[in-house]
């Protein structure tokens, strides 16, 4: 198959361009370096240090003898991207390639405007794109949980069954996201439906949990070929946050109460969902919606379950409640649907089966890397009418 | 009351301003003339000749004593924005200023793109500059009705009340909306309600139907202060669109069965509506939802309401079903709620009072203006590939 990978020197991005190769398809690993750009520009470096996308596509290439080809540029630069749909006429492009921070859309006025232009043109462009060069290629784009909110009725996988006033209809599930990175994403879903209707494409709309976890089967081969790992306010996910405030001796920050709860999975799992995806496309005409996580928890029992990981390895571990910077309800009904990635074949990999102890040691190898600077939040949803 | 209204120079802006003026508000009206360019890209100018909102403001202040004010700018820039929100210090946003074509939003991926980010960016600047120069304003935004689609149940004013596996939560309405431009009102809706909810800001979303008509109290003073009336693919309303056919002896072009339904008002009732939402403010926090319009017809009905008021004039009128260049259901449910501006004490002016007879003669007046090679759609929704 030929895929098309947009953000592929990302945190997934890379595992996942790497994933496909290594299945013997051919693979074209899109990416203009702008979060490299916005990492720079907070000061947040991975953990993990990361080579530059060309050298790890060389490294692969040594090990496994496969080509990834490189395709550097701008998706919403249409001249671009158009070009490159005409080059490539992928089978499956999976979409990674958007501004996925939630605080570093709550910074200022520039900072959303550039979060939601950034992943909306850029979805757009991929659209018409399709409709103009690839009409029969499948879209795995990928939307996150935090679209839905957290309504008081369970969540669906993307649509919703509605009795009222006695009349019955199937209707797109109401999105309540909670910063203007998610509402980008909320924005795309509505592009993609439209999209599809009118123009018979296929797509899936991936809304993925929280993801954790340092490393796949092939990203551990060698350690330049490891993806990124952030623990910062800005893209440090809350679990691997937790785990780099374990190494540091520092207590696990929860905001608010720790009531929050989300959907959870491992960054394996991101692959192999991603995986069943492109495996199984959608019908023509279709956005289809999965809700890609494994298991739900909520913030404070994550919090006991890296305590506990890390005292089995001789860390003593606190947990500091502190004032939560965004506005979302600290405890709430959460009940969300997701069988639709099981039905295909999903082999979850569970939190406690996951070594968390591997993660923290993999953190301990790096630990100067680490500025503790960056881990508390200093972006503020209500800002300075709070 | 202090009123900025963005978008002044439209159809609607226009008579909006005179009103609030004419009631004694101080009026700053802001636009940056993008519609008279994009009007001059497809070559449909106003069957009215209208002056430049220079010399409307001129006259207007010949006639009444009263000065509006002139802001000439782009809200999508931000050093402009900010800094008018700071200058004008207003009580009352009230915002027309965004592309509302449908067709123009469909052209090709540039006009898509220029639709969504002028109209959503624009949005977010009103919004950021609310937080930080006037976070007690009230939003008074222009939505659409096409926002929700046609769904196979009742149309609820902004939000839904669902039942579902034994729970209950009031939710936002879903949307299905029918072409970029609509989806860029509904990505404007779900960025307001956020908005509202961390800021605390007072927004009310006026989700308008189709407006008719040509002539409020105001405009009809003086010529020179009449507002646009388009016939146009474009931005030429359906009924309008209608009355031009006539006046030509051209058959009546129902798009397909004619079987779309949708909500219609007189442009005096949207000034109405308007000026009841700008009266009673919306709470704090909240993005309180008004669907404006005043009675449901099918488009073959209105067909039908045009025929008889031009056979009266002794003008022959013909109705033809043209190829529906849309893709939309040709006959579907439609039921929408319209109670909350009713009960705010709108008095509607219905379609069966209003003298189609009067707006017919006045295009006659404007005849040679008219080029009919304008009327037919060439944008197609499916586009190469229908």
């Amino acid at each position: 198959m030929r895929i098309l990978i947009l953000g592929a020197d990302g945190y997934l991005g890379w595992p996942t361009a790497l994933y496909f190769s290594q299945q013997g398809h051919t693979v074209v690993a899109c990416d203009n370096f702008a979060k490299r750009q916005w990492r720079a520009e907070v000061g947040a470096e991975s953990v993990t240090p990361i080579r530059t996308l060309h050298e790890r596509v060389q490294v692969w290439r040594e090990y496994s003898g496969r080509t990834i080809q490189l395709a550097v540029g701008d998706i919403t630069n249409w001249s671009f991207l158009s070009a490159l749909i005409q080059d490539v006429h992928p089978e499956a492009i999976i979409h990674y390639g958007e501004q996925h921070s939630a605080p570093f859309s709550m910074i200022d006025r520039d900072h959303a405007v550039l979060t939601q232009m950034n992943n909306v043109v850029g979805t757009l462009n991929v659209l018409w794109a399709m409709r103009d060069f690839a009409p029969d290629a499948h879209l795995v784009k990928i939307g996150t949980m935090g679209e839905y909110g957290t309504p008081n009725i369970d969540i669906e996988e993307g649509y919703l069954e509605v009795e009222h006033h006695g009349r019955r209809d199937v209707v797109p599930y109401p999105k309540q996201p909670g910063s203007y990175y998610h509402l980008s994403k909320v924005h795309d879903s509505h592009n993609m439906l439209f999209a599809c209707r009118i123009w018979n494409l296929r797509a899936t709309d991936l809304n993925q949990g929280v993801v954790y976890g340092i490393q796949t089967e092939e990203t551990a081969l060698d350690e330049r070929l490891c993806t990124s790992f952030s623990y910062d306010e800005c893209w440090g996910t809350v679990l691997n946050r937790f785990c780099v405030q374990a190494v540091l001796n520092l207590p696990l920050t929860v905001y608010g109460q720790g009531g929050q709860t989300r959907g959870f999975l491992d960054i394996r799992d991101t692959v192999q969902c991603v995986a069943l995806a492109v495996q199984h496309s959608a019908p023509a005409g279709e956005l289809r919606v999965f809700n890609q996580f494994t298991e739900q928890f909520s913030v404070a029992q994550l919090a006991e379950v890296v305590g506990k990981a890390a005292s089995e390895l001789g860390l003593a571990v606190q947990v500091a409640h502190v004032e939560n910077p965004r506005v979302e309800k600290e405890t709430h009904y959460y009940n969300a649907q997701h069988t639709r990635l099981l039905d295909l074949g999903l082999q979850p990999h569970t939190l406690s089966e996951t070594l968390v102890e591997s993660i923290i040691q993999t953190i301990q190898r790096y630990r100067d890397r680490i500025d503790p600077s960056l881990i508390m939040p200093k972006t503020r949803w209500r800002g300075d009418r709070g």
